[in-house]
């Protein structure tokens, strides 16, 4: 009944399976791209696949970079005694979009979560571990989501990485129970990197 | 400071302008396209530029469609002796999903505009002309935005295509007053169908 062309229906398909783009939307991305000039389109693919081949993961703290180690890493200016260590690479954005933090990042690649089969070892703290052993590293700061395996996960690693002269603390309030780092305002980042607590 | 990799931003400057995804929403989506799995991207640029390369408008009615003439052209089954005349390409999709039509159609590809400089033959005014002389149609069905220019545009044709035993209407209650045809839902559209009103 609908009879889009098949081609036109494909690209409906790939592109609701991208976050927040439902079908409606698709359907709008869809019929604009077939009816927008090649060169705009061609940018746009080149765009989508020069990103991916680009983008890797930073060998030392595993940020999203065009080369590793990546310019947080390398960046002599940033406060190398610190260590903020996030759950994705993506909350290493929001944060410094909040302005506030200038030391160094970590990326634990996830949170701890037996249900989804997430062990300690599945995430990148050995890594944080040698790290301590090679970096003058005085402080960290875990930013990691309020849920329940946030905290599970931000109590394992204030376990595992105890050791002396070390401050292990945690962001503060303003993150909204249950959600993770990408909805919140730099505002509300802010507020919580100044308001860290000591964990013991 | 917020040092995102240049090819991510790239990427969310090319997906901010396409219809609908705001600075925001690009960000999720690029962000999402940098950590998916390389079959997957590269499998949505391939789909987008396919899309773009097989689509093509119809000689005949001037929808978009993979094979000129379109599907609903060469489609025997579909009454030769009704014309739906709309604005742009996608609202045959729009006019399809109501369920209610099953006549021929016939794409403008615009609308009367002398502020942004489009006058009727820049239409494909001639073209529908052409085809009351080759084909048996009997009813033509305007349906044009409500908006000040879809009327000016209605009335135009209404005016040079009268001819005896033809018939013109134009689709009635159902779209709100200023917008296009995208926005109808299913009902609106099967109404506006079914309510529409001779034009002399």
């Amino acid at each position: 009944m609908t009879h889009l062309p098949d081609s036109i229906s494909a690209l409906i398909a790939a592109l609701t399976r991208l976050p927040g783009i439902g079908p409606r939307s698709a359907e709008r991305v869809a019929l604009h791209i077939v009816q927008t000039d090649n060169a705009s389109v061609r940018h746009l693919a080149e765009a989508i696949l020069h990103a991916r081949q680009t983008v890797q993961l930073c060998t030392v703290c595993g940020a999203l970079t065009e080369a590793s180690p990546c310019r947080t890493c390398t960046d002599t200016r940033r406060d190398a005694s610190l260590i903020c260590v996030v759950e994705r690479p993506v909350d290493i954005f929001s944060i410094e979009k909040s302005g506030t933090f200038r030391g160094k990042y970590h990326v634990l690649g996830g949170k701890i979560s037996p249900l989804n089969g997430v062990q300690p070892e599945d995430l990148r703290i050995a890594d944080l571990e040698r790290r301590l052993a090679s970096e003058p590293v005085r402080e960290i700061i875990l930013a990691l989501g309020t849920d329940v395996e946030g905290d599970a996960t931000a109590f394992y690693i204030a376990k595992v990485l105890t050791r002396p002269g070390l401050s292990i603390s945690r962001i503060a309030h303003g993150l909204p129970a249950g959600s993770g780092l990408e909805a919140a305002d730099e505002l509300t980042l802010s507020h919580a990197l100044s308001g860290r607590r000591e964990m013991k």
